[in-house]
């Protein structure tokens, strides 16, 4: 039997808002990029939620490009004063925040004329040093993209369309597969050999999620690998440690 | 005119759990989280969520504890062998992990005789050396508090019974009073003459959202800050702003 080694391509979520922290606005983000980056074969690995404050931004940017292939951060890139998510990234890298001439045109293509981009305005249109655009389909405003780290929008739809774009995009690695079995009873009556289970196939990853439904306590099991052959023994196995209970 | 120094109280949370970071379970809890404390006088400043994982949950917590008045955990406290954030708090702590006997009580008047306890479920019972007890009326599992740390459960109906339980008992400071402006304009319209009302008033802080709505561009404006009269007058220079544009 072969084994090759798989390589396996990670991803951290920045999201970055006042408005999530203090429970302004619910978190639509964080669900997409997670359901959209396992289907197409990237672990997320790590989400922050932090404030539209510059240092923090510069930490959080720096531990994740450093620990993760690809690092996607949400919000903070329009005209208002507390956007300044592209002026804390590029300090994040030690590069200056600057013009960029495609994300300019973009600008003035859409008001026709410098006189309307007033100075906030403007400010959509600077980006790291280095950065490439990335486009999307709703705003004029682009994201960027500066090294391995992708600028995405805070508006959902927006971000929806520049994440839609930049995916296809990359290396990835191969998808998890993941099976889901509704066993009806409580996780502590289950739990032992569950575990039993787990620790004789390490390459399969099964986790187990209890929920109430009337007043009746139910667990539902989610297995994923990225080898199928694996993924249905240790199905089979679970199914009939369920079958024994129910 | 007298200026307190006002003591203002901090919180991180870190959701615990696979299933988020790999799109299968939306998070609920965040949002509930946020405005809970918002409303209570508690500063969320920092959310992550991270996997099941040991060396991540150690990492998160001493990095919290350190940072924020609180740090409330999320999920990982059932009885499979997926569930390890006690063990893991634990370590974080430099403290063992063992059978509380509060919680054990609950489990035996729950299972009525130790030999329906099995070894899983024996597990719900154990806790960092020094824990309280979170109590939540839904399920027989209880929270725990570790020093400055909540370990509350993942299911959105049980960690927000356990945060309310919690909640009341906490330190905390003013409230912020917030007030929410709908501006019917692109933000780019009056975003330069925002960021000079926000240069003016330090004491406020003043939240710029874009929302499209049937292809209209919009923004909501949210002033937040925990002295009202300082908060009203910001809200009269924002909306004479508003109407010169519409």
């Amino acid at each position: 039997m072969k084994k090759i080694k798989e390589r396996i391509y990670t991803a951290g979520l920045i999201i970055i808002g006042n408005e999530i922290l203090s429970g302004r606005t619910e978190d639509k983000n964080i669900s997409y990029v997670a359901k959209s980056l396992t289907q197409s074969g990237i672990r997320l690995n790590e989400v922050r939620v932090i404030g539209d404050i510059e240092e923090e931004i510069v930490i959080s940017i720096n531990n994740f490009r450093n620990r993760f292939d690809y690092v996607f951060t949400t919000g903070g890139i329009g005209p208002t004063h507390d956007d300044i998510t592209t002026q804390s990234i590029a300090k994040a890298f030690g590069v200056k925040n600057i013009l960029n001439p495609d994300a300019y045109k973009i600008l003035l293509d859409y008001y026709g004329d410098r006189s309307k981009i007033n100075e906030s305005r403007m400010r959509m249109a600077y980006a790291p040093e280095g950065s490439e655009l990335i486009y999307n389909d709703i705003s004029k405003a682009p994201g960027f993209k500066k090294e391995n780290v992708f600028i995405l929008a805070g508006v959902p739809k927006i971000m929806m369309s520049m994440l839609d774009a930049v995916l296809p995009t990359l290396e990835k690695g191969r998808r998890l597969n993941s099976i889901e079995l509704d066993a009806k009873v409580p996780e502590g009556v289950i739990a032992p050999e569950l575990t039993a289970i787990q620790e004789k196939h390490e390459e399969t990853d099964i986790g187990s999620y209890p929920y109430y439904e009337n007043d009746k306590a139910g667990t539902v099991l989610v297995l994923r690998s990225t080898d199928m052959v694996a993924l249905k023994k240790v199905e089979i196995e679970v199914l009939n440690l369920i079958k024994r209970f129910t």
